[in-house]
Protein backbone atom coordinates (compact mmCIF):
# COMPACT_ATOMS: atom_id res chain seq x y z
CA UNK A 1 0.00 0.00 0.00
CA UNK A 2 3.18 2.47 0.13
CA UNK A 3 3.86 2.13 -3.03
CA UNK A 4 -0.13 3.36 -3.95
CA UNK A 5 -0.01 5.86 -1.69
CA UNK A 6 2.99 7.29 -3.57
CA UNK A 7 1.50 7.14 -6.74
CA UNK A 8 -1.52 8.89 -5.11
CA UNK A 9 0.47 12.13 -3.75
CA UNK A 10 2.33 11.65 -7.66
CA UNK A 11 -1.38 12.43 -8.92
CA UNK A 12 -1.94 15.04 -6.69
CA UNK A 13 1.17 17.04 -7.48
CA UNK A 14 0.43 16.80 -11.19
CA UNK A 15 -3.40 17.88 -10.39
CA UNK A 16 -5.04 14.68 -10.96
CA UNK A 17 -7.16 13.22 -8.60
CA UNK A 18 -5.06 11.40 -5.65
CA UNK A 19 -6.06 7.57 -6.57
CA UNK A 20 -2.83 5.34 -6.78
CA UNK A 21 -2.67 1.56 -7.79
CA UNK A 22 0.19 -1.28 -7.86
CA UNK A 23 -0.06 -4.59 -8.88
CA UNK A 24 2.03 -7.61 -7.80
CA UNK A 25 2.27 -10.91 -8.46
CA UNK A 26 1.88 -14.07 -6.07
CA UNK A 27 5.51 -13.41 -5.03
CA UNK A 28 5.11 -9.97 -3.89
CA UNK A 29 6.92 -8.60 -6.88
CA UNK A 30 5.15 -4.95 -7.83
CA UNK A 31 4.80 -5.71 -11.68
CA UNK A 32 2.81 -2.44 -12.71
CA UNK A 33 2.47 0.95 -10.74
CA UNK A 34 -0.14 4.11 -11.94
CA UNK A 35 -2.42 6.33 -10.57
CA UNK A 36 -5.08 8.30 -12.03
CA UNK A 37 -4.64 10.30 -15.66
CA UNK A 38 -8.08 11.17 -16.64
CA UNK A 39 -7.08 15.09 -17.74
CA UNK A 40 -3.58 14.91 -18.67
CA UNK A 41 -4.11 12.01 -20.91
CA UNK A 42 -7.47 12.90 -22.02
CA UNK A 43 -8.92 9.61 -20.90
CA UNK A 44 -12.05 8.92 -19.12
CA UNK A 45 -10.81 5.42 -18.34
CA UNK A 46 -7.36 6.27 -16.90
CA UNK A 47 -7.77 5.53 -13.06
CA UNK A 48 -4.89 4.05 -11.28
CA UNK A 49 -6.87 0.78 -11.53
CA UNK A 50 -7.27 0.47 -15.21
CA UNK A 51 -3.48 1.76 -15.75
CA UNK A 52 -2.23 -0.55 -13.85
CA UNK A 53 -4.24 -3.39 -15.11
CA UNK A 54 -3.35 -2.73 -18.46
CA UNK A 55 0.65 -2.09 -17.87
CA UNK A 56 0.68 -5.74 -15.55
CA UNK A 57 -1.39 -7.64 -18.43
CA UNK A 58 1.54 -5.70 -20.92
CA UNK A 59 4.09 -6.65 -18.81
CA UNK A 60 2.79 -10.32 -18.31
CA UNK A 61 1.93 -10.92 -21.90
CA UNK A 62 -1.82 -12.05 -20.87
CA UNK A 63 -5.23 -10.73 -20.64
CA UNK A 64 -5.89 -12.74 -17.26
CA UNK A 65 -3.71 -11.61 -14.22
CA UNK A 66 -4.63 -14.84 -11.87
CA UNK A 67 -2.40 -14.84 -9.30
CA UNK A 68 -1.92 -11.24 -8.75
CA UNK A 69 -3.23 -8.40 -6.17
CA UNK A 70 -4.33 -4.79 -6.74
CA UNK A 71 -3.46 -2.51 -3.83
CA UNK A 72 -5.57 0.67 -4.65
CA UNK A 73 -5.46 3.71 -1.97
CA UNK A 74 -9.80 4.31 -2.84
CA UNK A 75 -12.69 1.61 -3.10
CA UNK A 76 -12.54 0.89 -6.66
CA UNK A 77 -16.16 2.30 -9.03
CA UNK A 78 -18.04 0.26 -11.26
CA UNK A 79 -15.80 0.52 -14.47
CA UNK A 80 -12.41 -0.81 -12.41
CA UNK A 81 -13.99 -3.34 -10.65
CA UNK A 82 -15.70 -4.96 -13.80
CA UNK A 83 -11.86 -4.69 -14.88
CA UNK A 84 -10.76 -6.45 -11.71
CA UNK A 85 -13.24 -8.99 -12.94
CA UNK A 86 -12.09 -9.46 -16.83
CA UNK A 87 -8.71 -9.29 -15.37
CA UNK A 88 -9.22 -12.19 -13.43
CA UNK A 89 -7.43 -10.55 -10.30
CA UNK A 90 -6.76 -12.90 -7.33
CA UNK A 91 -7.16 -10.29 -4.61
CA UNK A 92 -8.58 -6.89 -4.17
CA UNK A 93 -7.07 -4.42 -1.65
CA UNK A 94 -8.74 -1.33 -0.70
CA UNK A 95 -7.81 1.60 1.49
CA UNK A 96 -10.34 4.53 1.76
CA UNK A 97 -14.61 3.32 1.38
CA UNK A 98 -16.05 5.68 -1.30
CA UNK A 99 -19.76 5.72 -0.71
CA UNK A 100 -20.12 8.70 -3.68
CA UNK A 101 -18.45 6.28 -6.19
CA UNK A 102 -17.30 3.43 -5.09
CA UNK A 103 -18.39 -0.32 -6.69
CA UNK A 104 -17.72 -2.86 -3.78
CA UNK A 105 -18.86 -2.10 -0.82
CA UNK A 106 -21.67 0.39 -2.51
CA UNK A 107 -23.49 1.13 -5.34
CA UNK A 108 -24.11 -1.40 -7.45
CA UNK A 109 -21.48 -3.92 -4.87
CA UNK A 110 -20.21 -5.47 -8.33
CA UNK A 111 -18.81 -8.78 -7.09
CA UNK A 112 -22.35 -9.30 -5.06
CA UNK A 113 -23.89 -9.51 -8.08
CA UNK A 114 -24.94 -13.19 -9.49
CA UNK A 115 -24.04 -12.26 -13.17
CA UNK A 116 -20.59 -11.25 -12.14
CA UNK A 117 -17.86 -13.91 -13.52
CA UNK A 118 -15.22 -13.53 -11.29
CA UNK A 119 -14.81 -12.52 -7.38
CA UNK A 120 -11.43 -11.77 -5.84
CA UNK A 121 -10.86 -11.93 -2.28
CA UNK A 122 -11.03 -8.36 -0.83
CA UNK A 123 -9.21 -6.99 1.75
CA UNK A 124 -10.37 -3.64 2.98
CA UNK A 125 -9.85 -0.71 5.27
CA UNK A 126 -5.68 -1.23 4.73
CA UNK A 127 -3.98 2.27 5.44
CA UNK A 128 -8.08 4.06 5.16
CA UNK A 129 -7.12 7.14 7.21
CA UNK A 130 -3.92 8.00 5.02
CA UNK A 131 -5.67 7.56 2.01
CA UNK A 132 -9.07 9.34 2.84
CA UNK A 133 -7.01 12.43 4.06
CA UNK A 134 -5.45 12.90 0.39
CA UNK A 135 -8.03 13.15 -1.24
CA UNK A 136 -9.72 15.28 1.27
CA UNK A 137 -6.21 17.65 1.73
CA UNK A 138 -6.48 17.61 -2.56
CA UNK A 139 -10.70 18.38 -2.78
CA UNK A 140 -10.59 21.11 -0.01
CA UNK A 141 -7.16 22.86 -1.94
CA UNK A 142 -9.50 23.04 -5.17
CA UNK A 143 -12.33 24.10 -3.80
CA UNK B 1 -24.98 0.62 -36.58
CA UNK B 2 -23.37 -0.69 -39.85
CA UNK B 3 -20.20 0.59 -39.18
CA UNK B 4 -19.76 -1.06 -35.62
CA UNK B 5 -21.39 -4.13 -37.12
CA UNK B 6 -18.76 -3.93 -39.65
CA UNK B 7 -15.76 -3.66 -36.70
CA UNK B 8 -17.42 -6.54 -34.79
CA UNK B 9 -17.26 -8.85 -38.11
CA UNK B 10 -13.45 -7.50 -38.56
CA UNK B 11 -12.99 -8.21 -34.71
CA UNK B 12 -14.23 -12.10 -35.55
CA UNK B 13 -12.17 -12.71 -38.18
CA UNK B 14 -9.12 -12.14 -36.54
CA UNK B 15 -10.36 -14.00 -33.67
CA UNK B 16 -11.99 -12.06 -31.09
CA UNK B 17 -15.30 -11.99 -29.67
CA UNK B 18 -17.50 -9.95 -32.07
CA UNK B 19 -18.51 -6.31 -30.85
CA UNK B 20 -17.71 -3.22 -32.45
CA UNK B 21 -18.69 0.06 -31.47
CA UNK B 22 -19.13 3.56 -33.13
CA UNK B 23 -18.88 6.79 -31.54
CA UNK B 24 -20.37 9.87 -33.38
CA UNK B 25 -20.62 13.41 -32.88
CA UNK B 26 -23.71 15.51 -32.40
CA UNK B 27 -23.96 15.92 -36.19
CA UNK B 28 -23.55 12.51 -36.33
CA UNK B 29 -19.89 11.99 -38.06
CA UNK B 30 -18.23 9.34 -36.84
CA UNK B 31 -14.88 10.12 -34.66
CA UNK B 32 -14.08 6.53 -33.19
CA UNK B 33 -14.70 3.23 -34.24
CA UNK B 34 -13.05 -0.19 -32.71
CA UNK B 35 -13.67 -3.74 -31.82
CA UNK B 36 -12.73 -5.87 -28.69
CA UNK B 37 -8.82 -6.69 -28.55
CA UNK B 38 -8.47 -8.40 -25.32
CA UNK B 39 -6.45 -11.16 -26.95
CA UNK B 40 -4.16 -9.66 -29.69
CA UNK B 41 -4.03 -6.63 -27.20
CA UNK B 42 -3.28 -8.73 -24.08
CA UNK B 43 -5.51 -6.12 -22.60
CA UNK B 44 -8.81 -7.28 -20.68
CA UNK B 45 -10.05 -4.11 -20.57
CA UNK B 46 -9.44 -3.50 -24.65
CA UNK B 47 -13.52 -4.07 -25.34
CA UNK B 48 -14.78 -2.26 -28.44
CA UNK B 49 -17.03 0.64 -26.17
CA UNK B 50 -13.22 1.25 -24.04
CA UNK B 51 -11.54 1.85 -26.92
CA UNK B 52 -13.71 3.36 -29.07
CA UNK B 53 -14.25 5.81 -25.97
CA UNK B 54 -10.27 6.43 -25.34
CA UNK B 55 -10.02 7.15 -29.02
CA UNK B 56 -12.83 9.37 -29.26
CA UNK B 57 -11.63 11.20 -26.58
CA UNK B 58 -8.11 11.48 -27.60
CA UNK B 59 -9.19 13.15 -30.88
CA UNK B 60 -11.18 15.59 -29.32
CA UNK B 61 -8.81 16.22 -26.79
CA UNK B 62 -10.79 15.87 -23.89
CA UNK B 63 -11.80 13.77 -21.24
CA UNK B 64 -15.44 14.35 -21.62
CA UNK B 65 -17.81 13.23 -24.32
CA UNK B 66 -20.64 15.61 -24.04
CA UNK B 67 -23.27 15.29 -27.04
CA UNK B 68 -21.65 12.20 -28.60
CA UNK B 69 -23.50 8.91 -29.01
CA UNK B 70 -21.83 5.21 -28.68
CA UNK B 71 -23.39 2.56 -31.05
CA UNK B 72 -22.37 -0.76 -29.76
CA UNK B 73 -23.26 -4.43 -30.89
CA UNK B 74 -23.75 -5.70 -27.66
CA UNK B 75 -25.26 -4.41 -24.33
CA UNK B 76 -21.93 -3.30 -22.37
CA UNK B 77 -20.65 -4.79 -19.03
CA UNK B 78 -20.36 -3.07 -15.96
CA UNK B 79 -17.16 -2.05 -16.85
CA UNK B 80 -18.38 -0.28 -20.20
CA UNK B 81 -21.15 1.06 -18.73
CA UNK B 82 -18.81 2.83 -15.84
CA UNK B 83 -17.05 3.79 -18.72
CA UNK B 84 -19.78 5.46 -20.37
CA UNK B 85 -20.66 7.27 -17.31
CA UNK B 86 -17.14 9.06 -16.56
CA UNK B 87 -17.31 9.59 -20.23
CA UNK B 88 -20.71 11.73 -20.33
CA UNK B 89 -21.59 10.32 -23.35
CA UNK B 90 -25.34 11.68 -24.24
CA UNK B 91 -26.37 8.64 -26.00
CA UNK B 92 -26.23 4.92 -25.90
CA UNK B 93 -27.41 2.82 -28.46
CA UNK B 94 -27.00 -0.56 -28.75
CA UNK B 95 -28.23 -4.04 -30.77
CA UNK B 96 -27.97 -7.27 -28.80
CA UNK B 97 -29.14 -8.16 -25.09
CA UNK B 98 -26.69 -9.74 -22.94
CA UNK B 99 -28.17 -11.58 -20.54
CA UNK B 100 -24.71 -13.13 -18.79
CA UNK B 101 -22.37 -10.12 -19.27
CA UNK B 102 -24.81 -7.20 -19.75
CA UNK B 103 -24.71 -4.06 -16.94
CA UNK B 104 -27.75 -2.48 -18.80
CA UNK B 105 -30.74 -4.27 -18.63
CA UNK B 106 -29.17 -7.00 -16.58
CA UNK B 107 -26.76 -7.71 -13.57
CA UNK B 108 -26.01 -4.22 -11.72
CA UNK B 109 -28.12 -2.02 -14.08
CA UNK B 110 -25.22 0.71 -13.76
CA UNK B 111 -27.49 3.67 -14.82
CA UNK B 112 -30.65 2.71 -12.20
CA UNK B 113 -27.74 2.81 -9.45
CA UNK B 114 -28.61 5.74 -6.82
CA UNK B 115 -24.87 6.91 -6.88
CA UNK B 116 -24.49 6.82 -10.69
CA UNK B 117 -23.29 10.07 -11.61
CA UNK B 118 -23.82 10.06 -15.33
CA UNK B 119 -27.32 8.52 -16.98
CA UNK B 120 -27.47 8.72 -20.86
CA UNK B 121 -30.13 8.39 -23.27
CA UNK B 122 -30.36 4.61 -23.83
CA UNK B 123 -31.87 3.17 -27.25
CA UNK B 124 -31.92 -0.84 -27.39
CA UNK B 125 -32.96 -3.17 -30.32
CA UNK B 126 -31.35 -1.56 -33.41
CA UNK B 127 -29.94 -4.60 -35.63
CA UNK B 128 -30.39 -6.51 -32.32
CA UNK B 129 -30.41 -10.09 -34.78
CA UNK B 130 -27.86 -9.54 -36.93
CA UNK B 131 -25.54 -8.75 -33.80
CA UNK B 132 -26.95 -11.62 -32.04
CA UNK B 133 -26.30 -13.86 -35.00
CA UNK B 134 -22.39 -12.39 -35.74
CA UNK B 135 -21.91 -13.65 -31.73
CA UNK B 136 -23.56 -16.95 -31.93
CA UNK B 137 -21.70 -17.69 -34.86
CA UNK B 138 -18.77 -17.12 -33.32
CA UNK B 139 -19.15 -19.37 -30.86
CA UNK B 140 -20.83 -22.40 -32.19
CA UNK B 141 -17.92 -22.50 -34.40
CA UNK B 142 -15.30 -22.53 -31.46
CA UNK B 143 -16.94 -24.89 -29.47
Amino acid sequence: MAAALAAARAAAAMGEVPVGAVITDSAGTIIATAHNRTRVDHDPTAHAEILAIRAAAKALGTDRLTGCTLTVTLEPCAMCAGAIAHARLTRLTYAAPDPKGGAIEHGPRIFTQPTVHHRPEIITGVAEAEAAQLLRTFFTERR
